[in-house]
């Protein structure tokens, strides 16, 4: 794992501690709500994750994408699966969301340990 | 097929036929682009119109919302895995997301001519 | 109660009660998450639904304007201070806030039963 | 003039009045600032004109668009001038325009009183 | 206070000197009517910081919540109010309002020279 | 050409390099469609650069800020222009706007060379 994975997840799991240790039941709830959002259903795992990157992508959410796109790397999503995302995501959202692509594409070569 | 649907299908034609008439050309190539980005390729045309629907979700687009809803129905989505879509999207999206969740479970039930 | 009251509020109840009969898991914690989130606390329920109605207007949800518009109403906000909430939202959320604004203000007076 | 610019009128002017009789201070500065801010300048009026447009588009306004479209119309916007700007504004923030887009040109023939 | 305070605060009063010395009536206008916005009327200065802070969360504006993190602490606000406000923003707007949420506890902790 | 100018256009160029060596036919039409939407038409490349700007602050992309500013600034807008293009975007959009409108002026300093 490169230098922005780490970081990245390294701030994530401090602040996480913080919020969740300030025992306000309904942040509590909001986090253990999103862990079971994205387990195995009806749809595959893989493919919610798919759909949290989306639609992070088109709210525009660089942490998001970052969250996201290291658990499409876990559940084997290809460098391929993820550019036709980014198509989707890049014509529904517009051209505002090139610049996350291009922080986006950043990460991904990191997670995946090679140039693109 | 209801009346919600085809209101829908028949205002979106018309319109269509009137911007695609002006002849502007960024405004066609992006009605060719649309229709290129949900094509079969690494990723299902299934699974790309349900990338298409999450995004346009919680971008709160009821129109866009239709759209991707019939295209879902036409390749097959049932509507458990429909729902667990919802279920991304109002938690990536917020509360927000629920009056256009509201409307979207009576679109799915003209769809599929039958209640939920 | 007014007629865009009453449409509002069966249209809303009808369909809730299908998204809930779904059976899906995630859409009924959030569900059963928004009724805890608004409960007196370390704030009273009041300020809560003012922050609900301050937060749907400047994100332009009108179906969650008009829900937060009653609950405020029920809590005993007044014209002066709701038009002292629309002065904060329409200056962080800039002049598209305004029709928003204008919707809020007739359904406000349905509430009400009197004319601003 | 036809049904639909004069239906979009009258409901704003009389709502607007509702709302500057308020008398709240922080709503007429805003209202009054907003007419200041579309004066002629270093920029013409028309071209701020086109920017109000522009700028309700990509935040998805109907209220505001039709707004500007009229406001764009009395300074001799054309139609190939206001296709471009779509062409912009439909790159810029996505396929999920296209939906206003389509009531922005129905709107527009009525303001020009012919069909496109 | 800290480094992030610290840092933030110079380059906000920096820009806006800028900002203002250009003399546009517009701007001048939108600032002045922004410190008038939040003043004690019939809502407290204090409720109308924390709906400044509630919309700004909502529409993940990390130096709007900054700076109304600042007013909210001048105000008494406590952490135990902020967190069941970070509840409401997090439902209203979704989990992509969680890092915001990071950033602001992060802030938060420096104002309040105390870790949470 | 100072040290922000270079570092975003640096980081940019490299980035887009690698998202149109992927040959991805969705990604590469859109880069290539951007360019045809902002060249002479009806409107002038100028006045379209200008709507670019003004969607792109209300969007408050950074990324695409910059971007628009740097073709303003070569399309020869004036400071005062720019400014009466920032009254407008901080109307409609509101004052979560302005964070944006500091980075903005600090880029445009940049780019001109010059202190406002």
């Amino acid at each position: 794992m490169g230098k922005l994975v780490e970081e990245f997840n390294t701030y994530r799991a401090k602040m996480n501690t913080k919020i969740l240790a300030s025992e306000n039941k309904v942040m509590k709830r909001i986090y253990s709500l999103d862990t079971l959002t994205y387990q195995d259903g009806a749809l595959s795992a893989k493919n919610k994750e798919m759909l949290g990157l989306a639609t992070s992508m088109v709210l525009r959410c660089d942490d998001c994408i970052k969250y996201h796109l290291e658990k499409c790397y876990e559940y084997g999503v290809t460098t391929a699966e993820l550019f036709e995302l980014f198509g989707v995501t890049n014509m529904v959202g517009g051209t505002i969301v090139i610049p996350h692509t291009r922080r986006a594409v950043e990460y991904w070569e990191e997670l995946t340990s090679r140039e693109i």
